[in-house]
């Protein structure tokens, strides 16, 4: 990475960057180098108007017609589409509803109930995942599992993965991109083998959509989660999304399979109030309570900051941006930072990698990451399970949306001065 | 009720109204009188610069450090602990998540997972309702019967559901206030047979949370759950709460039950990102993923509405206003509206009733919506199901909070005048 000598190339670069102008569709803090975008994005400028919009017009004027007058029915659905596009899902396939989690126990219901349906249970029984993958994923495939008579397989790296889709394999749920890591599984080979195997194929976004190009479609995957909090800049807690293969959606008629959370929402005609369940056509079905509309106005704001990307090239420009400013980081910290005993914990590869890079570090890591805080540079710490022999991690996240390369720049600085000064040590953090 | 015999004695009883400047708590919409909010209710004055607060200076200049900082994690038990003093539930018993069907799926699998757990499914396998609860409920409650091997047994009217606890109930599921007719369950009385046959009782307080005295612990419930945007005035499609016995998180511990959707929230240690899922104590394990914080705190600044009422009698103060309210407007009803056939479909007698009225007409129920709504009356239609013989409905709830007793002389005088010119048969409507 020639281009990040020095602290003029990294200006040089923004000044030459064609989605530098992106960063004013925020409202960043002054003088805040922002790299935990990948837990909780910053806020789009159009979203407290818009909010105040929805709340003191849509609810406060509006009121009851609102539901129809002002569209906050098709909110799921328009807002879905939005995401949709960043996917490579059709349109009508994404609604936005509940929480991450949520959305996953829906959907891997629905998996195990196909495959439930298709082979029984005495052999293809396996839920395979990782075991290092975000723990709420595990949390709620292993109650499910458990409830639903399957057992869940958790390969110790990434490697061991394609070992397991065998003939025991009921459904294959990974993260996309590594929480800790930073890492990026190839979803289009992993769900051919998964298929290969006679089993189906969920993945979480939870750090892919709006970071990387996705083609659910082109993957052939089976379904999908994410969140609209992190790359999505929709506000803390946004509803999260799902998204169906249409043949998903044939299996689940075909074979009379109900998802669990199946509310009034989700119902064929929800205004007739019907004693009856009969699940809506298509993706629709997987929505369960009321949408939260507010929370869902502040998300539409945020997918809308990814969408005016398109004209300039969407998430293939994003990309290269995104691998130009990790890579530059990785390259800088390897220059500077390994005196000090700073490892990169995350692929060296551009194509297996997200849009994070994670470090480690001897000692200290929670106390760097707030002495970092304190200079202005906001990444985050996450502890390593000692049990697994997991590292302390020190995470930077670059979303190329607003994430500049003089901020990588000056980050690692901030990083270099820290460790040269010893400040970490101070009693305060 | 002499009371009502004039506007002038309607305004008369206004003016004497304790609770009248609980209005000025409001943003409500000029010349408007607002007679649904048993569906919607309407916009706190607090609410917008609240959740501006949040977008802006939480979410925008604090960013991460607000799940802390500006105490989004405690969001959830905080505002729960005011739902919890609306409802008899003690300090850190109630928690706001998600919504209510989320809820009623999380609590009521928790109710049938203890009886299973303790008698087996061979004879106690019955989920009874009623077959007019709100369809969510029903559907909620349905698809987990066919899951865990439980039938759903639906009582035709209230007065069958006591000949319907048996040795064979194993949880008796129920919504306080109909949706449909306001008519009020006995909670305490029927919770009692419940257990008395042997089973659980759990609740849906949509319909009375925040509308009239409820008292969970007194009434010796199980669970319940309900609704954040109707008499919490929270906004649409504010998260919802869930409340646990404590009698019921011993039992889920003494028999290792755990609630369905165990997410990374209602874990005992959620940011140690442990690989295992360890339940948090208490209520706190009903959560499953990250909160909706902007959804959260308007739903906060509803509640708090509801809490400004206590230094003027509360629940208790309010509920005798409801009832001159209902009361009022069905004895106004049954002096001036009999000629056109308008007939009261909510119970007569005060302690069976929550805080809503349903008439039934001849004809044309929902253009005579429409009509009154033009007027600037809003209430609401609700369409009976032909199949069971039931009649469409025109609902007007009575927040106390807001609603006048000029209100209620005006909405009658409204439908008569709509019924008295037929303009309800106009082709606009």
């Amino acid at each position: 990475m020639e281009s990040f000598q020095s602290r003029a190339q990294a200006q040089a670069l923004d000044a030459e960057d064609r989605l530098a102008g992106l960063r004013n569709l925020f409202d960043l803090p002054a003088n805040l180098i922002y790299l935990d975008g990948n837990s909780l994005g910053v806020l789009p400028r159009a979203t407290a108007a818009r909010v105040e919009q929805v709340v003191r017009e849509e609810w406060g004027r509006g009121l009851i017609t609102s539901w129809n007058a002002a569209g906050w029915m098709q909110l799921s659905r328009q807002i879905g589409d939005g995401i949709g596009r960043l996917i490579g899902a059709h349109a009508d396939e994404v609604r936005v509803a509940d929480s991450t989690s949520v959305n996953l126990f829906k959907v891997l219901s629905a998996a195990l109930s196909i495959v439930k349906a298709t082979h029984g249970t005495a052999v293809r029984r396996r839920i395979v995942s990782e075991r290092s993958n975000f723990p709420t994923d595990l949390y709620i495939a292993e109650t499910l599992a458990r409830e639903a008579g399957f057992e869940l397989v958790l390969a110790g790296s990434a490697e061991e993965l394609p070992g397991l889709l065998d003939e025991r394999l009921a459904v294959l749920m990974l993260t996309h991109v590594h929480y800790r890591t930073g890492a990026l599984h190839d979803m289009a080979a992993l769900t051919k083998a998964a298929h290969a195997a006679g089993g189906l194929a969920v993945w979480d976004l939870a750090h892919s959509a709006g970071a990387l190009p996705v083609d659910l479609n082109a993957a052939n995957a089976d379904f999908a989660v994410g969140c609209g909090y992190k790359y999505l800049n929709g506000g803390p807690g946004a509803p999260a999304f799902l998204w169906a293969h249409a043949r998903s959606i044939e299996r689940m008629d075909a074979l009379d399979i109900r998802q669990p959370l199946a509310g009034w929402i989700g119902h064929a005609t929800p205004f007739q109030f019907t004693h009856e369940y009969r699940a809506a056509a298509g993706v629709e079905r997987f929505l369960c309570g009321t949408p939260a509309v507010l929370s869902m106005a502040a998300l539409g704001c945020g997918v809308d900051t990814l969408l005016a990307a398109e004209p300039l090239g969407g998430l293939e420009a994003l990309r290269a941006k995104s691998l130009a400013l990790t890579g530059g980081f990785i390259d800088l910290v390897d220059r500077r930072l390994t005196r000090h005993g700073v490892q990169v914990m995350s692929p060296r590869i551009g194509q297996h990698r997200g849009s994070q890079v994670s470090l480690s570090v001897p000692e200290g890591g929670y106390a760097i990451v707030q002495a970092l805080i304190e200079r202005g540079v906001v990444g985050d710490f996450r502890a390593g399970d000692a049990a697994f022999g997991e590292p302390d991690l020190l995470r930077f996240g670059f979303t190329p949306l607003y994430v500049r390369h003089v901020d990588v720049w000056d980050a690692v600085e901030h990083l270099l001065q820290v460790l040269d000064t010893g400040v970490w040590r101070s009693e305060r953090f």
